[in-house]
């Protein structure tokens, strides 16, 4: 027994969203039919516009607030500093560290050969032609700890060689809070290994 | 620094979605935003048009393919059986087991007094009504192996008492492949408590 064409429909659409399975989106597909058509009109809105209504800022691909950029339009910003984030939703979470007051550029993506996605997915061009218009010192690399961040920052260390900028990534280490003995053996040699004078 | 206006209601609307928290709302949120414009159109025009396109059957709340409800409008199935479940996706475990030939009643939730879902929330007087109307000998109970399941399970045990049908319940034990030491405890009591002469 098959589900409806239209349940079906639904349920592949679901799919779509990260992480996401069959049998997650067939429960997010029956949730949906048993709600209030209001809340599905409103999901439905929401989702037909967001790309219209948030708006990415064309020079460093961060998210806009109004019509100016709040990074590289802000000119209380370090421009001598220029971090590197996969996606505009990093930005959030190092911004609210409050410890970061640099430049940032979004790749847009990590590179993956097993997925496809190659350097074309990367904004590089704009990252090139920016290193040659603005003051930059130092790049930092805030990449995930994975190992698509890992192959992304080894083509870009490669690819950023020529400009006279240094290159920095992320420290590795234990998570602030954790017990020594439930930090996996990974992260133990990398922090072993990026130890620091004390 | 907050998500835009937009992006903050997206992400809301999707934590509405059952197992969903901020982190994984924001997730989607995110993805749905680098999402090109045709999924998004896709899944907005999936998700405002479910309700309609997808009908319950009046009677026993079973998804409807086509005018006539393929259970209680179908001879044949065996009028005296009568299962129970908590929703209408709950059919499609049970019909791909190719066992059952029965009747359904969706309940349309199990009680969850923490929750705020109580005895209304159930369609307990068409339940009755159907109880009285057609020759059901045995109501069998297929809820999940919940508090929430136990407590509507002993919750319409008391409220069909008065009615002339056997009442019985899925038998619980160890899963069908799995090892006896990969059980829980919980588990083998009710095995012990419910084994079958051999």
């Amino acid at each position: 027994m098959q589900y409806p064409h239209d349940l079906q429909q639904l349920i592949q659409a679901l799919r779509r969203l990260p992480g996401v399975g069959t049998k997650t989106a067939e429960r997010y597909a029956f949730h949906l039919l048993s709600s209030p058509q209001q809340h599905l009109d409103e999901l439905s809105h929401l989702v037909a516009d967001i790309r219209n209504k948030v708006r990415h800022c064309p020079v460093c691909g961060c998210i806009l607030f109004g019509e100016a950029c709040s990074f590289c339009g802000n000119a209380r910003r370090d421009t001598s500093l220029m971090c590197l984030v996969a996606s505009a939703k990093d930005v959030f979470a190092l911004e609210q560290t409050g410890e970061y007051k640099g430049l940032y550029h979004v790749l847009g993506a990590l590179l993956s050969p097993l997925d496809g996605i190659g350097p074309s997915a990367l904004t590089l061009p704009q990252l090139q032609q920016r290193l040659t218009t603005t003051p930059v010192k130092e790049v930092v690399m805030a990449l995930d700890s994975t190992l698509e961040g890992d192959t992304t920052a080894l083509f870009l260390k490669k690819e950023l060689a020529p400009y006279s900028v240094a290159i920095s990534r992320l420290a590795f280490g234990i998570p602030m809070g954790s017990a020594l003995d439930y930090v996996d053996g990974g992260t133990l040699a990398l922090a072993f290994s990026g130890r620091r004078s004390y």
